[in-house]
């Protein structure tokens, strides 16, 4: 199958690969995939996987174990960390925490810029008909997004801020909408604080005169995201950090300390809430797509999402 | 009154200074006052106060506003942070994140390195005759310690790491051993976690090959007390950070997003159960206590200060 496959060097080539094959899992021709901040950090050369790349997709079941066979032909997302089955962290049903996870296109597992993609049953969700191929591939970030809301009590009277502009930022802000607060999005970007706009949300761009907020997320993906979150954040209120930044970041502790702020890592989420929005329409993406390529344009791809909202490979 | 001042410079001088007067408040007579990092902090040039400094007191009531007659004679500790009375936080019972707070020997009031000292009746706590002034000069940091227990849950079954085995190290260990838990103290000085052992606490030399524990408290004081504690820490686990640390730190934030940790800052705490832990001896003080000394000898204090444990000045 033809797939594209990122080298040591985070060199990206398309190529021609066997198909995945896992026992006990399900084979899903993939339909649509999404490039994230992770692929880009990755083409940037922060790979931990070689091998097939790409994690957010949507797709329909080709093959399952007998006992499965139900599935087949069914529309699906699918949750990309996957457990050994046998920890503490994957008995307390937690395995995105397992020591032992492949998670796909991430990591010791095979990806979605592939024609094919291997996943246990236990981590695909059926999309509901109303949710267009489009709209689904947005199910993992969402997911993501919906993570905050199972860390971080948000409300129509907390105040909330989400740093970045960015695919992220933009689903972010729509999921912490839909409890009822309205968000505001900092950004340094005029056409994408545009789309913000055009999806009701409230945007401004860069600046520390804003606020305090009682829950600010920093979905930059910048070295001084964290820094204005803190300048951001009133006293005991809560930073959530939703992007990762590779590399020492000069940080001041002190004011953590001195307004007891919280600063609390968040990582991928539950995708049954995250279709739930898609399928209410709480969470719009048409107005986020920059693009479609096929992965033989992959090229012009990366380039176009690294300015870009969100760039989708159609197989 | 005999007080130490400390100017612009950070130049810490003996002198004689009228003493204090704030309407409606109590004027108390310092007995013992004891040596901070906070202060150590002031002295290098980080201070924020001029004027009388100092914040860790015993001492005896003096004078009252009439209706508050009864409090004259009291032996007294007291809480350092004062409200404006009227603001969202001060109606929250939150005085310590008042906007426009002022801190004993901290900000923008005279403090306890000094003869006479004015604090509310509210800030006040009557110590029990059962303990010592030597004792109860340790309320406060004690205090800011078992603010750790009101922001994160910790029992027996809690596995804790404190960073750090100066004088909050010992304290914080302490108030964290007295829920069931059995926190490991991890330093750098090998006179100091030799006291850590005879306070019967588990101590070790500072390094990564401990863990990982669900809770870990950064009370070094240092830039990489953080970084060590996020080494340190569980997935989904807490670091509390104690101590205060000024300058950019480098700091790689991704294990936090990755691992989903929460690392929360953590400052003054509750006066009552400190009191509590010392009258019940669930808090050994006097292995801590490294030397006397008189205001006119604050320089030998200060130097003692910066490498023993808590230097207490006898007024």
């Amino acid at each position: 199958m033809k797939a594209l496959v990122i080298g040591r060097d985070a060199q990206v080539d398309l190529s021609d690969v066997p198909a995945p094959s896992r026992a006990g899992e399900c084979l899903v021709r993939v339909t649509v995939a999404g490039i994230c901040g992770t692929d880009l950090h990755m083409v940037r050369g922060y790979a931990a996987q070689t091998g097939v790349f790409g994690h957010e997709f949507v797709g329909v079941v080709e093959e399952t174990p007998p006992e499965q066979a139900d599935w087949r032909g069914r529309r699906v997302v699918g949750e990309i960390n996957v457990g050994c089955g046998h920890c503490a962290w994957c008995d307390a049903g937690e395995k995105e925490h397992c020591p032992d996870r492949t998670v796909l296109g991430i990591k010791q597992r095979d990806g979605a810029f592939a024609e094919l993609l291997m996943l246990p049953i236990a981590n695909l969700h059926e999309v509901p008909p109303a949710v267009e191929d489009e709209a689904a591939v947005f199910t993992e970030p969402i997911a993501a997004a919906c993570r905050i809301l199972e860390q971080v009590a948000v409300g129509p009277d907390t105040t909330v801020a989400v740093i970045g502009d960015g695919r992220m930022g933009l689903l972010t802000a729509q999921v912490l909408r839909s409890t009822g607060a309205r968000p505001l999005v900092i950004g340094r970007h005029q056409e994408k604080l545009a789309v913000a706009r055009q999806l009701g949300l409230d945007a401004m761009e860069h600046t520390a005169r804003a606020g305090p907020f009682d829950v600010v997320v920093d979905v930059s993906g910048r070295a001084e995201g964290l820094t204005l979150a803190l300048e951001l954040v009133r006293p005991r209120g809560t930073v959530v950090l939703k992007s990762t930044f590779h590399g020492a970041t000069p940080l001041e502790t002190w004011p953590i300390v001195v307004d007891e702020v919280s600063v609390i890592g968040s990582r991928c989420g539950p995708f049954a809430p995250a279709l739930d929005l898609l399928t209410r329409g709480a969470v719009q993406t048409e107005p986020l797509i920059a693009g479609e390529y096929s992965l033989n344009e992959h090229r012009q791809a990366f380039d176009a999402a690294k300015t870009h909202l969100k760039v989708l490979f159609r197989m």
